[in-house]
């Protein structure tokens, strides 16, 4: 599919959305699918389900600085009590978030067939679209919110005890995308974390040809996930190789640092700096204790090209 | 979904596909879904499922008068041969619409689980983008190509003799993009045929308030249609109730006859009145013989909103 991709909007598949020049605009583009057992599971309420499909997508969008103008949905049709709660809580997401429904299509499926379903969203960003790519040495690296909510969340949801806002960051995250439209013109290089922070620095890195330097102790973590998981070093990493933050992660020169902070305290939201970009290629940890080795696991990998943040 | 869909640009999800102003341009899309046992079997050639997936979404861009500007593919994997077969083929058709692949997602789904594809097609219009509603009484309805081959190549695929182009009509339809995009200026309004003639006008009808009145004799068909079903009353009304044509159905006032015949020689594409729009509502068809009652069945009948093609 990459070798079929060869228009520049593509971005070879390797960014998080596609961006199109239209009438003097930048459209970004993303579509995700998920699949019931894959994705989500048969006993996750359904509008989570529909809540998170919008939002991952939507954190494609924020990663890009757009504003999301509309979505379009493809439905597999199931029971009538599951389809009316998902439709419900797709209801709550495109309120919250203030994006119009335009189309998409609704389809039965056989008996048993799992439940699967794709999300286009669109959005129109300003002349400064953010990839990957524009990570350059010297630049600080930085991170919105907290890390590592979202995994402990999960483990909630599969039975270990802790508090429920981790459960709900889990289940309901918040796309970032009045942040990525304030830091779209200010950073180097931007996306979001979806997979885990560790193994998308390692790919923002990659693809920017540098060197991602990350200060394991100020990774940003919340009470709550303190709480249940502590601080340390192994806390650390772990809240570093979950998946499902839909934060932003980004490299911006240390000359607009001030004009982070402010964007920061003006949207209530952290952004908080957790690194730096350095010469070479690759990633290296480090704590008050010195150098940390990498993990054997960064993160969640998939298949497929990396536009797909499945 | 439809109470959710409340943009004007969602068209009430009445419309093949959604309109957006997007810097002054329109933006057209369109989304549709295709499930193994639903819309393709197992045993269909991987490479026409994809050519029909881009064709479907295409034949929505030309019923809008859009130019396809890029496409994005939802798709879930197989097995590599199944899968490389299918890349195969929407390489081919990419290549033969001249569009680009601008991203998407590629997801791997559990054993046995029928395989599921999405595709979002995006194209850009000029101010006049016609819908299913603009058909006043007196305007002359119109279809483009011939009508019926591809039900024709369904029972071919299913066992019956018959000619090897219809066959191909109904594994490889052609989208009328650039008819669309001629027509869009003069039609009053537009939608394409995916479903059959006769549902489809009659749902061109409904939208505009108007009557439609066909006669069956001026409907086109194929010397290969007729060779193989003949071309009475009884094959006439089998032409205008099977689906897949992805040809394009449209209303038109009387003084544009001149001009549509014109495009009609430019792009070498037959261009055909079969009817004119009335006072009142429903469908009424006509033959040398009188009128024709109604068949039980128009076409095929579809779950969910009609902006699915499904």
């Amino acid at each position: 599919l990459q070798a079929l991709a060869s228009h520049p909007a593509a971005r070879g598949l390797e960014d998080d959305a596609a961006v199109l020049d239209v009438g003097g605009k930048q459209l970004v583009l993303t579509h995700d699918m998920i699949f019931e057992g894959v994705h989500f599971l048969p006993s996750d309420p359904p509008g989570d389900v529909a809540w998170k499909l919008l939002a991952v997508n939507l954190s494609d969008l924020a990663a890009k600085g757009a504003q999301p103008i509309g979505a379009l949905l493809g439905y597999s049709l199931g029971s009538e009590s599951w389809d009316t709660a998902f439709v419900e809580g797709l209801r709550e997401a495109l309120a919250v978030f203030d994006l119009p429904l335009l189309g998409g299509d609704t389809v039965s499926v056989p008996e048993g067939a799992p439940r699967a379903f794709g999300l286009t969203a669109i959005g129109e960003a300003e002349k400064t679209v953010p990839s990957r790519k524009g990570a350059r040495s010297g630049d600080q690296l930085w991170v919105s919110g907290c890390i590592g909510d979202a995994g402990a969340g999960l483990r909630i949801a599969r039975g270990e005890a802790g508090p429920a806002e981790l459960l709900e960051r889990y289940r309901r995250p918040s796309p970032r995308v009045a942040a990525g439209q304030a830091l779209a013109p200010l950073a180097s290089a931007m996306m979001d974390v979806s997979d885990g922070l560790l193994i998308d620095g390692a790919r923002l890195g990659a693809a920017s040809n540098a060197a991602l330097l990350i200060d394991l102790d100020s990774l940003p973590l919340s009470d709550a996930y303190a709480a249940m998981a502590g601080v340390g070093r192994a806390a650390r990493l772990a809240a570093a190789t979950a998946g499902d933050d839909y934060e932003l992660l980004f490299t911006a020169a240390p000359n607009v640092a001030a004009a982070i902070a402010h964007i920061a305290s003006t949207l209530g939201l952290r952004l908080t700096r957790i690194g730096a970009v350095g010469y070479g290629s690759g990633l290296a940890l480090s704590d008050a204790g010195g150098v940390v080795p990498l993990p054997d696991r960064l993160g969640y990998e998939h298949i497929g090209p990396s536009n797909s943040c499945s």
